[in-house]
């Protein structure tokens, strides 16, 4: 078996980076003639390493080895975000291509709109899973200017055509690359991330109930401030918080509103919007458990009421073992002492893969952090030590 | 000279109540209908008293006394907030009105748009003292609906009329007798309040530059969250100003704005508007000092920038100390037990004033601590006491 061509993968990449160039980003917003243009482009590729490939009524970019298996799935995603970088999706797309040039036993997918340009999350993976109706197709609008979906696949020549989707047990696992789309990996000095897991996100809204008040007729022990309860909760949060959190939690408040936010009055209400991320649920659930106790005692000991309105709670997607350790040891032999495991902050198509397969992703690092803007880069030394490490990681696992 | 008639003192309360009553309350903007009919009534009334009275060009009502002085100044404002009270305002001006009828040698007035329905502070009383420029006139408008003052004042029949200044040495002093606005008279079950002076309002922004990420990429380490910066700022401010404030001093965040404002992101800027209150301008420079050391210390401990910005830093109204005592004499003699020394959180006519003479205030019980709404009320034996310890304390200042 050949060792993987970083340079023709190199080239792929590059040669990507020109269709909807924006400064020295991209431009492919979803179903775009640009986007379009890449999918017609990555489908020409594909076929030339022997896969048959095709695009399919979601807008999917499919590529099937056309050998014997045990096979394996890798991609990402190849449209981008408006005006955006040139790395985020296309990077995993381009790392599957050149697993299958390598000749390997593996099918390359780009799933569509990963990016959310549609109010359907993840329409691309999910289509491929199963897991997408045609009333969810019927029901998506662009978030930018509001088409329906169903005219962008018309514009874009995908009306009617079948949506493909997974052949169950063809598959042994799903590989994704990706950029960081943070700092950690920079900050550290290291160049590859082994993915641990993909975050799940909790969401909240603590409501406070005070009473409004003119600041200037009502004495400080006359009040029930919601604005400062608020305050002394989020101060409570964090404190007890590094306490409790586990080692790679992030917890955020986003906003805090004081009704009615004028300088001389006492604010009747507070709305405060909190979230903390981890891929551990028993650490998700400490944290819920935490912070309930916090808002029991803010009701013991303020004058105002708190409540605790959970908004969202998704499941995080835990990383295949088997394939990390693919990963950890394929770094280990070509990177050793520059890489790292590490949780994803962000979502990824591998969250709704995982739900049908073992998946795993592999990071590289962002330069200065720099996502979803057209200035995203990754220096060509860290592609291909990461492309490298991908190739081994999926022989490894082949093997294993 | 005869004791205070409180039959007639109500009576004309209750008279006014009626010119442009709403619900239980009034609806007397400043210069509309009901308003200029009010300022009528009270023409017609100090006039029956024996004063000369008039409504000069900016819409106050003067009735000046024909005898020989030392004279005393009272009154008060006589329009209405919108749908609002029918005391605010209107009992100074009638207490005025009893003090002239029982004799005392005294000038009633009713400034104009003590309200604020014209966005220039204090317009009457500004006027009076001779502060109040025609180019300030020529620039207010109607805070509701944006009609200029000019061609309020037109519409009122007031253009044209000369404005009326105190004469310079005429008076001894100001009495402006008002309803609370707040509940410390009635929750410490007492009836008369004597004002030790109309608090400054020393208002702030407080801004907080971090840097703006994603709530997924970013670990906690990484951050540098503005939010969090101003929750730790606003809970230390929480816990050092009651080490330091004075015994009536009020302190209110009354609004906190994140940016962006949205669940995933790390806020990058946060800005908070911040006020404190009192009548003691060393007391308002301590908290200045404490407010500057947290602010230093924010910015010794935090990641974020936080500059303090000051909005407005006014100067408080004490009240004369030889009114205060004969008001205090005075409450002592007729409702012993029953008082109380306290500042006047909201603003007041008497301030302005204050700059030429000295003043003084008498508060008496809000039901409820209801006011700005049509609610509001005052016990008839509150307003009938009151009235009687504001005209012996008349006695006793004159004779001082």
């Amino acid at each position: 078996m050949p060792p993987v061509d970083t340079a023709a993968f190199l080239r792929d990449l590059y040669e990507l980076r020109r269709i909807g160039a924006f400064r020295t980003g991209v431009h492919r917003p979803t179903y775009s003639p640009e986007d379009m243009e890449s999918r017609r482009w990555l489908v020409a590729k594909l076929t030339e390493c022997g896969l048959d490939a095709a695009i399919d009524g979601i807008g999917n970019v499919y590529g099937r080895h056309r050998g014997q298996g045990p096979h394996l799935l890798a991609g990402s995603h190849i449209e981008s975000q408006n005006e955006a970088g040139w790395l985020d999706g296309a990077l995993g797309v381009v790392a599957g291509l050149a697993l299958a040039r390598a000749g390997l036993p593996v099918d390359v997918c780009a799933f569509a709109d990963e990016e959310g340009h549609f109010n359907i999350g993840f329409p691309g993976s999910r289509s491929i899973i199963g897991e997408l109706g045609e009333d969810d197709i019927d029901r998506a609008t662009n978030r930018t200017d509001g088409t329906p979906m169903r005219d962008a696949l018309r514009a874009a020549g995908l009306e009617g055509l079948p949506r493909r989707q997974l052949e169950p047990g063809r598959h042994k696992g799903y590989f994704e690359m990706h950029i960081e789309q943070g700092t950690q990996l920079e900050a550290a000095g290291l160049q590859i991330g082994v993915v641990t897991g993909i975050v799940a996100i909790w969401q909240w809204r603590i409501v406070v109930e005070g009473q409004q008040d003119h600041a200037g007729g009502t004495t400080m022990a006359e009040r029930r401030d919601a604005g400062l309860s608020a305050i002394r909760l989020l101060a409570a949060i964090d404190a007890e918080f590094p306490r409790i959190c586990g080692q790679r939690t992030t917890w955020t408040t986003g906003r805090i509103r004081l009704d009615p936010g004028a300088p001389n009055i006492i604010p009747g209400r507070a709305e405060v919007l909190f979230q903390f991320r981890d891929v551990s649920v028993p650490v998700l659930e400490r944290l819920e458990a935490g912070l309930r106790a916090l808002v029991q005692e803010a009701n013991r000991r303020e004058r105002c009421t708190v409540t605790l309105e959970p908004v969202s709670k998704a499941i995080p997607a835990l990383c295949d073992p088997a394939m990390m350790q693919a990963l950890s040891d394929a770094a280990a032999e070509l990177a050793p002492a520059a890489w790292q495991t590490m949780p994803s902050g962000a979502g990824h198509d591998a969250q709704v893969i995982a739900r049908r397969m073992p998946a795993a992703m592999l990071f590289v690092p962002s330069i200065g952090g720099i996502s979803h803007h057209w200035s995203e880069d990754t220096k060509d030394a860290d592609l291909t030590l990461g492309m490298q490490v991908l190739h081994r990681a999926a022989q490894r696992f082949l093997a294993s």
